[in-house]
């Protein structure tokens, strides 16, 4: 135990992902000690974002203009949306610069469990979007490959094949790349048999 | 990626022990989603320590005070001197109550290869320190097991060696509670059977 004003931030840093009591502590002591000059730029920087972020309104990223700088980006294809559960998702394909399309970020799954019909998600919302803009071509559903996931996919698919002339695809099933086939589940094995390549 | 904003706090947060580069970003994410509650209270709560902390200027400890809360309370045994290499030391006695002494952080060992002599860990300060008051009974000598801690614990002992009706003394060597003997190096093995004690 260490002064209450010190173990108040500790709290605070224990409730992040990844985070338990110990790591916690650990880290506001280098905050404290060695990374002492961190500890105010970063209060700075927290503070700014805590008033600046805001929710794209037309694809639900988070960034400090909406629309976000994704939808803003004029060189990216206006035809192409790929929806994505969550924010973080749409991150991890951000992490590559593979894909050059839009975005429609859920905001988690249909779970009955949590309460979470099509309302909640704004599936409305995202058929609205695209049949406002009338030009999208192609809309890739990249939902997590679990239960949940996909059974979004397939309420999302299944409300999208009203619209006309619109491509709906989902990521593919495999081996992920240096995979080992010995640590596979069959369901993995058996999505990458069936969907096998020629060379 | 994400907004540039965004990228200059999850770098910030990458600095930090036990944080990669993806879990700086996962932690960055859940403050600016599931979190942003916690975002402005956690900023406030960081821009206050980094005005407020202090080294307290006799025992090393880190407080918004000093002499810090520990040095401070008049309950504590003055009569005896807990020496430990970091505050992160003093953090894991403190987390049990077990000691009710006064602590010394030295800010690390005697290192040649880091330039590390007697002064810069401020021996002479401690030794006029348990001088000065001339009542200190006990100096439990408490650096890590390592080398490093050890030389360092001989060199303080053979300084405080000098000083009259003294009692120098160290952590005991042994078997960690709860700990498999099987795992336990040879080192830990012999230092515990020589300081074997009746049941």
């Amino acid at each position: 135990m260490s002064t209450p004003a010190i173990e108040q931030l500790v709290t605070m840093f224990s409730k992040l992902p990844g985070l338990g009591s110990r790591s916690a502590r650990r880290v506001v002591l280098d905050l404290l000690t060695r990374n002492r000059k961190l500890l105010e730029p970063m209060s700075r920087e927290m503070q700014r974002l805590s008033e600046t972020i805001v929710t794209c309104q037309q694809c639900g990223n988070i960034d400090v203009i909406s629309p976000c700088h994704i939808c803003g980006d004029n060189r990216r294809d206006p035809h192409t949306i790929c929806i994505v559960e969550e924010v973080a998702d749409l991150w991890a394909f951000e992490r590559g610069a593979f894909f050059r399309g839009s975005y429609h970020v859920l905001g988690g799954t249909l779970s009955a469990m949590d309460g979470k019909g099509p309302e909640e998600l704004g599936i409305e919302r995202l058929i609205k979007r695209i049949q406002g803009r009338g030009d999208i071509q192609e809309v890739i559903i990249a939902t997590n490959a679990t239960v949940e996931g996909q059974t979004t996919a397939h309420y999302i698919a299944k409300r999208l094949e009203a619209l006309p002339s619109l491509r709906i695809t989902r990521l593919a099933h495999g081996i992920p790349v240096g995979g080992e086939l010995d640590y596979m589940d069959e369901g993995t094995l058996t999505a990458a048999l069936s969907a096998r390549q020629s060379m």
